[in-house]
């Protein structure tokens, strides 16, 4: 169905809108390319909501060579009027004669519009060319559209025998600097940095993307704290230069007024235990555009979110260290009766950073 | 100073000699290639302690073609009269011209006097060919030649989140049939399977090999089991069909009566506390022609083992799958009060077997 120039255009594609990989949101990366006897004519990538998208930057760049050409692009070419005008209108415009799409919108009540509107004008369509890789760059997105919740990832630095930081709570550092720098990739394409109030007591983190490189393109995602009796400090760390969100399930008004006058941003998302409700807590950012959650908690909040199963991915980094059973531990669960109860993993990859272990893995749903 | 020739005969000489991986102890494994005119003229292998060594059947085949040739020896030709003549004086009586050994004799006592033997004669020595992969595969000989005891590997599986059991003691299955599978060849290469009372109460299992495929040549290690209080029953499985050692601290005169009157073999090893010592035991063990030792025990031997510095190699075992930070972790160390009392570990390999990862790793010794 789908030819090796097919492929090949379409990993192009899918590289440029990797260039979007820290700045699109609440959009999708998309990427390109526009191919005109086997030559690439243009090529384009969305960069920045509000901005132009890839076909645009692509069409403009073939101009006339557009017509008759091939398209590819990592997403179904957009049928509405959003910021910008319909990318299909632009692709009928310029005379392509196929368009090829690594994916449908998954938005479900527009999927395939925009694919059917090419058609209808007599160009040829395609789609599902490199789907899984597509599917895998814009996660985010996909479950804001397809769930109503963003996807979320966890990542857990941990010793070999499995401990997240001594009983005393220390845990700096876990694994090397390689690893650390690692993180700042996975933070600085989030969203959200979300972590608990216990978190924020033990260590006073900044949760926000050093960029000593450049490299990361300044983005610094909302930081968002799961304190249910709001116990935080206005002080923490986290809280200062703004950009921060605490979720609470019940406080005294003391507390509440006291964390207003230093303008935090307090939201109230009580389960029926008083307690904060993630669910909640997740449609919530969903409904404010966040695609991307990333978690980076203790046992307490990693346990709930996996328990509930909430994680779509763990980024589980293992240092070559042993601290003891004593230790604390990746995730607090009620207490399992039979190895059936078990969570059940996914190893997608596994690689050496530096000194340490970096493996990501996909939770199966919990058994019910 | 060694030739791509050489380089590749000592890598035979070294597949020949795990020829007798699982066979040679107390005898280490050893394997010879004799080469004349860049072709090979003869090879073997030591098998079995009391039968011919490597050089003995590599010379049988090259016969006269020995003569002027080069021996490839994965260690040094012993010297000494054993149980067979030596075989420094057999290389010299074929008339080779030079002879090429992998490791020195690993017994300080008698090091290099072989080689010293064989130039004395005229015939050119070298020594140090790949070496390193000679002394991993007699690690447990050098250990017990050395240090005067066997080199002690730790087999522990584990879910990703370092739970080697619910804590209601559950344990199985937590990783899967290949990885239960390679454990029998590590098994099936060690002279004894240690274990705690702890293990034996809770699993009752019988640590013998498991040979389905015929493969493993019907070794059975040595079972020993640290009970420091003898709480092991006459009936526990791993105390059938013999070949047990029980090791205790202190036990009344009714439990060792009840136990010896069911044949097994008690040793008295106290500690200052009236637990087992375990150098005591390792001594003992080597004492004995033990080379090689397979830890398969639950986080109090194991974390006895490891903090007093006893483990030379981890086999680690990870499924995935997270068991929650309730259940049984994979070593008690006395509780860390920094980050500098951690122990380090060097990963030495990392593959998957089947869906679980199986590392390798060894442990440096605890900060003192």
């Amino acid at each position: 169905m789908f030819s090796a120039l097919d492929h090949q255009m379409m990993a192009r594609a899918l590289r440029l809108a990797e260039q979007g990989l820290y700045t699109t949101t609440p959009n999708p990366r998309v990427g390109c390319v526009i191919v005109k006897d086997g030559q690439i004519v243009g090529e384009g990538a969305h960069l920045k909501a509000g901005e132009p998208h890839a076909e645009v930057h692509a069409l403009r760049q073939a101009g006339n060579l557009a017509q008759g050409a091939d398209a590819y692009v990592t997403l179904e070419p957009c049928s509405h009027h959003g910021r910008t005008p319909p990318c299909a209108d632009a692709l009928i415009k310029a005379g392509v004669k196929r368009v090829v799409a690594a994916m449908q919108d998954p938005n479900p009540q527009v999927a395939g519009s925009g694919l059917q509107r090419l058609q209808a004008q007599g160009i040829a369509v395609q789609s599902g060319l490199l789907e899984a890789q597509a599917r895998s760059l814009n996660a985010g997105f996909i479950s804001r559209m397809t769930r109503r919740r963003p996807f979320v990832r966890s990542k857990i630095a941990a010793s070999l025998d499995g401990a997240t930081a001594l009983q005393n709570g220390i845990s700096q550092w876990i694994t090397g600097p390689e690893a650390r720098k690692d993180v700042q990739h996975w933070r600085a394409q989030s969203c959200v940095m979300l972590t608990g109030i216990g978190t924020v007591l033990a260590d006073d983190p900044q949760l926000s993307v050093r960029d000593e490189a450049g490299e990361l393109q300044g983005r610094q995602p909302l930081r968002v704290i799961v304190d249910s009796h709001l116990q935080i400090s206005p002080q923490a760390r986290i809280l200062q230069g703004g950009n921060a969100l605490i979720v609470y399930g019940s406080a005294s008004a003391d507390r509440i007024a006291a964390l207003c006058q230093h303008g935090v941003e307090l939201m109230h998302l009580p389960d029926h235990q008083s307690r904060v409700s993630l669910d909640s807590l997740l449609e919530l950012l969903a409904s404010r555009g966040i695609n991307e959650v990333m978690v980076e908690a203790g046992a307490t909040l990693n346990g709930a979110l996996l328990h509930g199963g909430l994680i779509d991915q763990l980024i589980l980094y293992y240092a070559p260290k042993l601290l003891g059973a004593d230790a604390r531990g990746m995730f607090g669960l009620p207490m399992l009766q039979s190895m059936a109860a078990r969570i059940d993993l996914d190893i997608t990859d596994m690689r050496q950073i530096g000194r340490d272990i970096r493996l990501l893995a996909t939770p199966h749903s919990p058994q019910p």
